[in-house]
C-alpha cells in the first residue's frame, strides 16, 4: 500500500508541570494508506517533532522527514527499513528527525500488521510473545522510612519488581544512600527484584559512583541505571569493571542503534534500555534486542507514556524468553490512560502480555484525542506547512 | 547584563536545491541585553530550531531552550557555561536543543565581547590569534582529468590546500579511485595540502575503505574524512589502526563535546572537525581544541555557511599555532556572502586572520537580512509562540 498521509496529533494535559513525568503530553502519529490507519507515538517535544516533519528543506542532506515518507509504498518490513535508511541519510543534519521518525515508524508497523492481520511481534519474526515482569517506577523517599513505605505499597499493588529513582541519592554521603538501598530491599523482601536509577547524578565522577557499589551489591540490586550522563562512555566502562553481581543499565537517550551499541561496546552495561519513541522505532529496537542477547546483555524497554507506546516498546523483545523485566508506567497522567480504549493490564500472575490482535493491538479513543488535542498552526513564508489534522 | 531578548531570523535563498550546500539558508540569532546586541548562527533546519526555542514544556527534563536563557545574567564566560549546563539538563529530552543553543551561545560570546571591547579569542584565553591556512572545498570530478582541472583552478585562486570530496569515490573500484587521488596530487604539486572527504560512503565497511589506503598514502593525502557514518566508532578505530602517515578526520556531526571525544577515544581520528553551530557553540569547541591538542590530535573547524559562522568557528582554536588548517567556504550562496558587511578574506600570503575588533568582529547587514528573511508564524493552542522578529 502507498502512504497517503501522516497526521500529527499534539495532545497535552491542561497543565504541564516541571515534574519528570513524560506522560503529561504526547505526539500521536496516524499513518494512513490502503484504506487503513496505523498509530505510533513520538517521545517528547511535540512541536519540534512536527516542525522536523514539515519544515522546508535546508539542503540535500537536511530535508524534512516528510520528503522520505509521503507517497512511499509499504508492503513488507524491508520497505519500512528502506524508508528508515532514507530518513537517516537525507535528514542527516536535522537533529530532531529521529524522534519524529520513531513515531511514524511505529505507526507503519501497526499499519502493516493491520493490513496482514498479524501482530507486530510476528512480523518481527518472534515465534511467540513471552509475558514480561513489570516493574513499578518509584522515587526514593526523602527518608529511608519513606523509601521503605513506598516499596511496601508497590508490593501491595501486586508488583514483584520495583525501580527506585532520583530523590536524595548522590546528594549526601554514600552511607546515607546505603540506608535507602537497604530500606528498599527490606520493603521488597528477599525475592523482590530491586532496581536503582540515579538519574545521571554523578555526571562523570566514577569515584563518587563507585562509593555506592558496595551497598548496592549488598542490597542485591539487579542494576544501577544512568549513574552518568548518556555520553560518558569512559565513566560507564570504568564503573562497570568494578561491579561484581550488579550490572549497569542505560540507553534510553540513544537516538540511533549505534549510540545504544556504544554502551555495550565501551560502557559495559548489562541492561540495555531502549525507548522506541527515540531510537528510530521498532525495527532498530528489534535489531538491538538481538545484538544485546548475543552479547549476554539483557534488553529492557524504556516507556513512560501511553499503552500504545508500551505495546510498541515490548514488541521488539517479545520473543526473548529470558529478557523478562519490563518498564511499566505505574501512575501515568489521565491523557496517557485515556488515549487507548484497551490496556496492557497485568494478569492475575502479575505479568504483562502483548495482544494477539493485528498490528500493535491497541485501539485509540478518538474522544480522548479530541479532549486533549492542542491546536498547532505553522506558517513559513506565508504558506501553511502544518495545521491541526481532523480525526 | 541581563538577556532581554533572543530573536531568530530565518533567511533563505529564493530557491533551495538538493545539492549538499549548507549556505542555502541560515538561522541568524540576535541576543540583546545591556543595550547591545550579539549575533550567532545555528547550523541547518531553521524551523525545528526555532520550535525548540519556543515550544511548550513537555516535562521537567524537556523544557524549551528559552526557559534556560531568557532573563539570565551574562557578565563572564562562566555565566555562558552555566546557561549551557542548564540547557543540557533541562532540555535533555529535546533532541534539537543543541542546534538551537549553539547559535545562541555564539551570540552570547559576541555580546560579551562587545560589552568588554575584546575579541572573543581573547575572552577564550588565547594570547594571540594565529593565521590559518584555508582549504578550498571541491568535489572530485567525474573523471580524473576533471579532478585535475578543479585542483589546478583552486591553486590559481591562491589556495595552498584543497579538500576533494564525494563524487565517484567509493562507487567504483579502488584503482579507479586511486586515479582520482593521484590526479588531485598532480594538480596541487608536491607541496600542496591534499585532503580527501568521502562523505560516509563506506557506511561501516572497513575492508572497502582499507582498499583505498595504499593510494591515499602514496598520494600524500593528509586526512581521509568521514569514511563511515558518524557513529561507526568501531569502524573508525579499525581503519585508523591501519593508517601509516594518513590520519582519519571526523566530528562535524557531534552535537556535544562527549560525542566528539568518542572519535578520539575509540575512533582514533587524527583531525577533529567541529561545527560550532551544532556542538553547543564556542565554549565546548574551545575545550575540545584543548583536549585534542593535549592528545596530539589536530583541531579543525567545520564551516559551510556565512563569515559570521566562520569567525565563530575559528575563535576556539585561534591560539593554537600548530593547528593551521581551516575550512573556508569557497563558493557560498549570495545569502551567506551578503549577510555580513565585512569578510575574512585571505591576505596576500593566502592566510585567514580573525578580526581584532570586539566580539566575533563581524558586522551584520540589515538590508541582507530583510532581503532573504522568511516569515515564520507558529501558533500553539491559539497562542502565538513565534512571530517573525523586526530588525
Amino acid at each position: 500500500m502507498k502512504i497517503d498521509s501522516v497526521d500529527f496529533f499534539y495532545l497535552s494535559m491542561p497543565q504541564v508541570t516541571t515534574e519528570a513525568d513524560g506522560s503529561q503530553d504526547a505526539l500521536l502519529v496516524r499513518v494512513s494508506g490502503g484504506g487503513l490507519s496505523g498509530f505510533g507515538e513520538c517521545e517528547a517535544a511535540p512541536l519540534p517533532s512536527i516542525a522536523a516533519f514539515s519544515c522546508p528543506m535546508s539542503h540535500g542532506a537536511c530535508r524534512p522527514v516528510a520528503a522520505s515518507v509521503l507517497g512511499r509504498r509499504v508492503d513488507s518490513p524491508a520497505d519500512i527499513a528502506a524508508i528508515a535508511a532514507d530518513v537517516a541519510y537525507y535528514s542527516m543534519d536535522l537533529l530532531q528527525a529521529p524522534h519524529t521518525w520513531s513515531g511514524i515508524e511505529m505507526a507503519l508497523w501497526d499499519l502493516l500488521g493491520r493490513a496482514r492481520g498479524e501482530p507486530v511481534w510476528k512480523l518481527l519474526g518472534h515465534a511467540q510473545a513471552h509475558p514480561k515482569t513489570p516493574y513499578a517506577s518509584l522515587l526514593f523517599g526523602d527518608t529511608p522510612q519513606q523509601t521503605l513505605e513506598r516499596g511496601r505499597d508497590a508490593l501491595r499493588r501486586g508488583f514483584r519488581a520495583a525501580k527506585f529513582g532520583w530523590g536524595p541519592i548522590g546528594q549526601g554521603t554514600a552511607s546515607q544512600d546505603a540506608e535507602h538501598f537497604f530500606a528498599a530491599r527490606e520493603a521488597l523482601g528477599p525475592d523482590g527484584i530491586l532496581l536503582v536509577d540515579v538519574g545521571q547524578v554523578f555526571d562523570e565522577d566514577v569515584a563518587r559512583a563507585a562509593e555506592r557499589l558496595g551497598a548496592l551489591e549488598e542490597a542485591g540490586a539487579v542494576w544501577l541505571e544512568e549513574p552518568f550522563h548518556a555520553h560518558a562512555l569512559q565513566a560507564y566502562g570504568e564503573l562497570s569493571r568494578q561491579c561484581r553481581n550488579l550490572r549497569l543499565a542505560g540507553g534510553e537517550g540513544a537516538h540511533n542503534a549505534a549510540m545504544a551499541m556504544h554502551l555495550l561496546d565501551y560502557g559495559g552495561v548489562g541492561f540495555l534500555q531502549i525507548d522506541c519513541g527515540r531510537v528510530g522505532g521498532i525495527g532498530p529496537a528489534r535489531r538491538l534486542a538481538e545484538l544485546a542477547a548475543a552479547r549476554g546483555v539483557t534488553y529492557v524497554n524504556h516507556t513512560f507514556t501511553s499503552h500504545l507506546a508500551l505495546s510498541a516498546s515490548i514488541q521488539p523483545y517479545a520473543g526473548l524468553a529470558d529478557h523478562t523485566i519490563c518498564e511499566y508506567p505505574a501512575a501515568p497522567k489521565a491523557l496517557a490512560v485515556e488515549l487507548t480504549r484497551n490496556h496492557l493490564t497485568p494478569g492475575a500472575d502479575g505479568l504483562v502480555r502483548l495482544p494477539d490482535s493485528p498490528g500493535l493491538g491497541m485501539e485509540i479513543d478518538p474522544q480522548a484525542v479530541r479532549r486533549y488535542q492542542v491546536d498547532v498552526e505553522i506558517r513559513v513564508g506565508g504558506r501553511l506547512v502544518h495545521a491541526t489534522p481532523a480525526w
